[in-house]
Formats: structure tokens, C-alpha cells, sequence
């Protein structure tokens, strides 16, 4: 097949000699990376450009963009990070105003710092029940698209797995004019394999039996996608889908020559090409193995007295597996820690209630079937600790209770731009003397990442007590310097 | 040995399995990146964090640290481009001044135009041999460090393998309180090997016995260098340094967090060190390969009647092999074709009066031969050409002379910021209607890729001249329309 990776192939194979970059002149410097290595090229004659493509690379991005129905796809080297700073750098002038919600990635924050944005936020709304963001509806969005909005910033899914309704948005966005732009990098293998459920006869009503509709299909103007999250490509690969007039699509070009290296990794490229060509071929094979890993998950763990998965009425995506000790006698990092070391199972990520572990449809049903195994052991650990406490703990939320109404928090006031706040000289403080002062920083709990405090907003007593309890529960904050043994708390304000 | 690279290793042959991105599960895919694939993770436990390194990534950091004795290095993941981005936002304040060579790489136009920067710009300077840009001295430098010129940006060495004066300039630019940024992309091989040329004893005068000085010894404050250029490293990948007490390094990592994936290639960051781990172990040795092959080319091609190639006391960078032909009778194009077509060797780029060889400590010395003979052949053929011509084509300059003296270019008279009018409306009009209004777009001529016209800029009758010269000797123009066969040109001007 003429395509980037056959050619890489066949040039590596050829008597063709490098007096060119890259330095390594394909030369195998050691083994594991050798194929990577002998690959590895610079733009030569008949291997196109990135930035100014027309050959090679082009006809790989129209077929990606033909497999996700977008009017443009360009392939990204800098992960969706760069494709979130080119969207936002397109759609919305410097000075401008995004209306976003708060749980968006760094990218969104990054962006709205070098170009001066001011940031609205959506109500910061919370799943009560797993402690993540949720997802949006129309209606969430409509009383905030007031006139200075230029763009609209929705995560979807999100980290977890939450879904938001994209079309129905997209419509409201479209109404008024303005731009919707779906940071989607978990939600790259949406949109594959059946998607019309009814079609297939349900083994069960809890059964994963599809994944949902792509951002794309679902009229999102921008759409960023992640391809090493969920499919089968490198990481730091992605794709930028541009749809609709509301969007200059030569303006997002220009800040993607701006935000990726001049030089792109033809072995990035190639794998983004390749994921593709798989997901052209394989793709509705990929979502099946996907979906019957997720339903043997659920199907083996239904029973458990203590762990519980969320399944497809709390988690649109089956890729995300959250995992929750419903009795409180684990936390999910203390699931995770067991996960790791008794059972070699690297997790993703964890927090005070869920473990969260990612499959995809290149996963091994040898691997599937160990954390299952592992899940039932731990099941069973937990009830052998509950027993030994002699008293059974109770249980923080009850998993076949309808769900929880979300939970609505606070933004705090603002009172410097970002742009302004984070340029400014700060000073260290304690903790107790920041109130009614102005952060200088970012402090985020991580996970789920979302910051507490931006810069430019304002301490209240409610913000300095919640960073408080959160050290002394031992979680991860960043962005504040203080001592685990110690209960002193430093956070650096805006001096006047 | 306890590094990123060998840990890659050992989890691929471990038994530990991926709930975690990449979506690719360490499954191998494809043979040629298998070796790749298997080491392709995310951040997970003990395998570090490149935006708040503090294990693995910052022990590898550091030891790329001492090789080039900088205060702070940071690992690039998004090449060159991220580090002068970064470089510059940290260095010169939103709608501040820089001073910087015509002739800088796009990224530093980039960095001016997301900042609002107003570019003042050193003489332009060209070496009239090569016609490649021309080197920078102190002298060059002082008349322009004006009050308002928060930093310097001097490229060095070039692509063609000049190398400026960065000791002087350094302690200049000091004198006056401003930093001086060096982009070194090409430079990550100075510094390494024997730099005491008196120690050995020298074969010939025209010999090269060692490669320039790193700009890190020289005191510039910051210094990038792509690593995957010169050095054995994969494509995309490079180094910031950062040195003394004017540059804010806490600023310049902020900015690279900004500009950098969230989700940094695993398999890019290996490559780094493990080409920092080859030099230094091998360093002295690389560069005498390099040395020795460049010293073969030289001593191999010195007898030819036509194509020559300028040695040390014309191009200080061995790794940049400038191949013309002084009879006249080739361009560097028809060189580099003929090396492409007739002998499967491929070389880096071509313009006009040069074709350029890039040769590093990776290449091997079958590669140099089959370069010499090749030239050899091409030497009598252009021999043959000429007599069959019955008449000696003048030569277009004698290399046995002394170098001419440089050519200095106008810069045109710029109207606008390049933010505002790359930012403007813009409308297409045949370039003879384009005199006396502002451009909306970058026209380059590539080779060497200097901006004839930056955005902002006025049209002359000299310029819009220049630009139809080019056109009419088939040079390759890019920013401007026109068909091969037709005389017309069209090119974007600010609407008024």
C-alpha cells in the first residue's frame, strides 16, 4: 500500500543513503527502538510536510477525516494539548470571552492565559456520588450564552467517561452563533462499530452494546481527539476535526504550524496513519472485543459484596472502568495500591472513592481476567476486614439507589484577569492570611485535576478551608507548598 | 543502569499489565515500531512526570545538564520549536521588543506574532559566495541594543553551519542587561570531543580538528538545541538550557508546560537520554568520526575541477557539507538531483549556488565514500558538459581567493505589527497593484527560508522586483500565487 508507514518501510529497506537529519542517519543505536529508528526521517523528497501537506501525509489525513466525517482533519504531533491551543486560539480574539466548565483540561486554562481570555464558567457541577465532573445538557448551557461569548468549551467525555449531549448543544450553540468546541481526547473511538443498539439482541439490559456517537457527527464545530488514549496509536498522537462556518479552519491551520514542532516524528505520523487504517478495517472488531471485555468485567463482578463498577446508565463509556469499594472500607487509591503491587495491574489513575482502569479494544482477555480475579480477591479482602472490625462499615452511598442529584459547587470571585494574576510579582503566605487575597497560582486536587483556586480569584474562608481538609486527608494538592507531618499550608498570593 | 530507557525495558518484559493509556496496551501492532510500541507508556508510577519531574525524567535531565554545564536543562518533546517559543515568551513581555537576525527560523516569527512582539531586526547580512546568511560578531550587534530591546536572538550556527561570535556577544548583551537567546538547534554536537585544537597535530591546515564551543560555555542565557539534528536522537526531539541571573527559569518551564503535550511521547523522552548516555560515554569518539569523515570528503574532493566544498575557514559546523559547483554549469538543485536520482543519496536541501550534506558521528564511512565517488563522477560529467559547451563556463566565483565581502539587504519598511496585519483582512491582488501596501502574509524564499516580506511590511518596487525575479527562475516562493507557466503573481495585502 502507498501509504506513510509502507514508505517509511520500504525506504528503510532501500540502498537509499541519509545526508540528511535526523542525526542517528537511521542507524540502529539499540534494539528496542530499532524499528522506531530505522524509520525515523526528516521531510525528504516524496515524504511530504506537516505543515504544508500534499502528498503522503495528506491523503493519511483524508482518510482519517473520511473515517470521522469532520470537513477537515489534520494530524497532531503535540498531543491534543496543541490542538486544544490552536482551537481556542482560532475561535476566540485575544481579550476575548470562553464560556467553559470548570473541570476543562490545562490546555483550556493555558490558552486563556497567553491570549488574555476571560474565562466563564458553567455551574461547577459535580457527580455526588463518584466525586466527578458531570456531564451537560443543553440546558445547563443556555442561560450562560450571552452575547460576549465567542466560544463555548465542553469536555466530552470527560476522564471518566461522562457523555455529555453534543447535538443537543451544538443546536443551542448554533443558534446563537457561536462556536462549540468538544475537547473529545478520551472520546477518539466513539462513533465506531454498531451504533444502533437495537439491532442486536440484548444479553442483558446492563450490557455495553455500543459506544456512543462521535462529537463530530453530532455537529461540534471543533473536535479534538486523542488517538493513543483509547485506539491503537502512540502517545502524544491526536486529531483536530474542523466543521462548520462558524470555525476558520486557515486560521486553526496557522496555530497548529505555530504550536507543533517544525520537525514532526514521521513515527508519530505513521502511527496516527496506521490507528487509522486499522480503525478503517477493524474498527467495529476493535468496539466489539471493547465491549464484551467491559460486560465480562460487569458480568464477573455483579455479584461482589463490596467493589462495585458503575455500569452504562452512570458511565456513558465503556472504556472507563470505575472502580468503588461501596462499603468505605477501602478508598479507591488504597484498591489501586493493592491492584499494583499484589497483582501487577497498573491502573490509571485513583482518588479518595473510584480506581480508575482504562481497557480498549487492544486489551488481552488474559488481562481482563486477571483484574477481575484480582477484583473478587479484593472483594473478599474487604469483607474479611470488615468481619475483623466486627462491625460492618457503613456504606457511602448505595449503588442500586437511583443517582444521587448532582452536586453544585462554587467558583470563586474573581478579581484579576488570569493573564494579569499569573504575570504578577507574588509572595508566599500562609494559608490563613490569603483570605480576601488574590491567588497568584493554580491549586488543583488531583484527581480529578480541577483547580480549587485560579489565578486572579479571591481566598474566601470556605476555599482556604476545603485546601485545609484536603491536606489533612492526605490527597494530592499541587500548586500550594506545605509539609505532610506539618499542618502549616503556604499558597502564593498577589502582593498589592 | 537505573534510567528511563532501561526501566522502558523492563516493564515491557515484566508481567505488568496496562489498565492505563496508551490505547495501544503495549499490544505490538506492527513489526517495524514493535520495539517502540512495547516501551510506549504514560505517566505512571515511578516513571516520572516531564511538567514536575522529580524521579527518572529529572535524573536524566540533569545528567544532560552537566554534559553541557547549564544551570537548568529541560527534555523538548515538541523539538525546537516549543524551547525558542518558550524561550521568548519568558524573555520578552507581551508587546515588548526583540532584537533578532532577518533570518531567524519561523518560530521566533510565531512567538512575535502571539506576543505582539515588535521584531527590530540586526543588519541583514548574507555571505555572497554561498549566498546563506552570514555570521554575527559583537560588533555587528552593539550599534542596535537600544533601552527598549528586552532580549537577543541570534541563531547559531546556521543551517549552512556558520557560527557566531556567542562569547562577545554574550558579554555584550550583558554589559547592557539584556539576555541573549541562542536557538542551537543545530548546534547540540559543538562543545563535544577535543575543543583544544593544539593538542593534536593537525594533518593539514585545512583540516578539521575539532567542532566550535557550545553557546552554553560561551554564557548565553538561553540555549536550544535539537538533539535529534546532529546528534543520534529521534526527530522531534531537543534541549533548553538555561543559564545566569537574567531569564526567569521558573517562567521558561511554565512555558514549556504551555507549549508541550500533556500526554510527552515516552519513547522521544528515551531518546534523549539515551543520546545524552552515548555521549557522553562516546562523545570524543563521535566527534572524530565526524571529523574523519568530514576530513575524508575534503581530502577525497580537494583535486576536483568544479564542485567544491568550503572548508573550516568558511564553514565552521563539519556536519554541514556545502556542495557547489564554481564552474557554474550545475545549481546546487541539479547536484542534489542528480546525488538523489543517480546514486540513492539523499541530501538535506538544495538552493541555487549550494546542495547541503548533513554528516554526523552516526554516519558510516561506506555512506561518505559513495558520497566522494559520486561527486567525483559528477565532477567529470560537469567537465564533459562544459567541453561539449566548446566553451569554459565562467566561474560564478573563484574559491582560491579570499571570501567576498558580505552582502547587506534592506529590510523593508514596516506599516503595521506583524500581530495586527497577519491578524487583518486580507484580499489578493496581482503583485504589481501590491506596491505601497502592507502584506498579510509571510513570502519566503526557501532555500534559505528568510522572510523577502513579514506581514505588516510594505511593498517597494524593489521587493515586488525581487519577488518576480525569483518567480522567473523557478525558485520555490512560498506566501504568494502563481502558476509555473504564467507570469502572474498574486499576493495577500492588508485591506484598507
Amino acid at each position: 500500500m502507498h501509504d506513510l508507514y509502507h514508505e517509511l518501510i520500504s525506504l528503510a529497506e532501500s540502498d537509499n543513503y541519509p545526508f540528511h537529519m535526523p542525526g542517528h542517519k537511521r542507524n540502529t543505536m539499540s534494539t528496542p527502538f530499532e524499528g522506531a529508528f530505522r524509520c525515523d526521517i526528516t521531510e525528504i523528497d516524496g515524504f511530504d510536510n506537516l505543515h504544508d501537506e500534499s502528498g503522503l501525509i495528506l491523503d493519511a489525513e483524508k482518510r482519517a477525516n473520511k473515517l470521522y466525517g469532520a470537513k477537515e482533519t489534520f494530524f497532531l504531533v503535540n498531543g491534543s494539548t496543541c490542538g486544544v491551543l490552536s482551537a481556542v486560539s482560532a475561535a476566540v480574539p485575544m481579550g476575548g470571552t470562553i464560556l467553559a466548565a470548570r473541570g476543562s483540561h490545562k490546555a483550556l486554562y493555558h490558552a486563556a492565559y497567553i491570549r488574555n481570555l476571560d474565562i466563564k464558567y458553567l455551574p461547577y457541577k459535580i457527580n455526588s456520588k463518584f466525586e466527578i465532573p458531570e456531564a451537560y445538557t443543553a440546558e445547563d448551557i443556555r442561560p450562560y450564552l450571552s452575547k460576549d461569548i465567542a466560544a463555548v468549551f465542553i469536555t466530552s467525555p470527560t476522564y471518566e467517561g461522562k457523555s455529555s449531549d453534543i447535538a443537543e448543544i451544538s443546536k443551542l450553540c448554533h443558534e446563537n452563533n457561536i462556536p462549540l468546541i468538544v475537547d473529545a481526547a478520551h472520546g477518539a473511538h466513539f462513533g465506531f462499530g454498531n451504533t444502533n443498539n437495537t439491532d442486536k439482541k440484548e444479553k442483558s439490559s446492563t450490557d455495553y452494546t455500543f459506544v456512543p456517537e462521535s462529537a463530530v457527527t453530532q455537529g461540534a464545530d471543533i473536535v479534538i481527539h486523542s488517538v493513543h488514549k483509547t485506539l491503537p496509536s502512540m502517545t502524544q498522537t491526536a486529531l483536530i476535526h474542523i466543521n462548520g462556518e462558524l470555525i476558520d479552519g486557515a486560521l486553526v491551520k496557522r496555530y497548529l504550524r505555530i504550536y507543533q514542532s517544525s520537525s514532526p516524528s514521521y513515527i508519530l505520523m505513521a502511527s496516527i496513519e496506521q490507528c487509522m487504517e486499522e480503525m478503517d478495517k477493524n474498527g467495529a472488531e476493535y468496539i466489539d472485543k471493547l465491549l464484551s471485555f467491559r460486560n465480562h468485567i460487569a458480568e464477573e463482578t455483579r455479584e461482589l459484596k463490596n467493589i462495585y463498577i458503575p455500569g452504562k446508565s452512570e458511565i456513558d463509556d465503556p472504556c472507563k472502568v470505575l472502580i468503588t469499594d461501596v462499603s468505605g472500607t477501602m478508598t479507591g487509591q488504597q484498591i489501586y495500591d493493592i491492584l499494583r503491587e499484589e497483582y501487577a495491574l497498573q491502573l490509571e489513575m485513583a482518588g479518595q472513592k473510584i480506581a480508575l482502569a482504562i481497557i480498549t479494544g487492544s486489551d488481552r482477555l488474559e488481562g481482563i481476567k486477571r483484574l477481575t480475579e484480582a477484583l473478587k480477591a479484593i472483594d473478599s479482602k474487604i469483607e474479611t476486614i470488615k468481619e475483623s472490625e466486627k462491625s460492618v462499615a457503613s456504606s457511602s452511598f448505595d449503588h442500586n439507589k437511583e443517582e444521587k442529584e448532582p452536586l453544585y459547587r462554587d467558583i470563586p470571585r474573581k478579581e484579576l484577569s488570569l493573564t494579569n494574576a499569573w504575570n504578577s510579582e507574588c509572595e508566599l503566605v500562609a494559608i490563613e492570611e490569603a483570605q480576601g487575597r488574590c491567588s497568584g497560582e493554580f491549586i488543583n486536587l488531583y484527581p480529578p485535576g480541577i483547580p480549587i483556586i485560579v489565578p486572579g480569584e479571591v481566598f474566601s474562608k470556605e476555599i482556604i478551608d476545603e485546601i485545609k481538609s484536603c491536606q489533612k486527608k492526605g490527597l494530592n494538592l499541587q500548586g500550594c507548598l506545605y509539609n505532610k507531618d506539618d499542618e502549616e499550608i503556604f499558597v502564593e498570593v498577589v502582593k498589592v
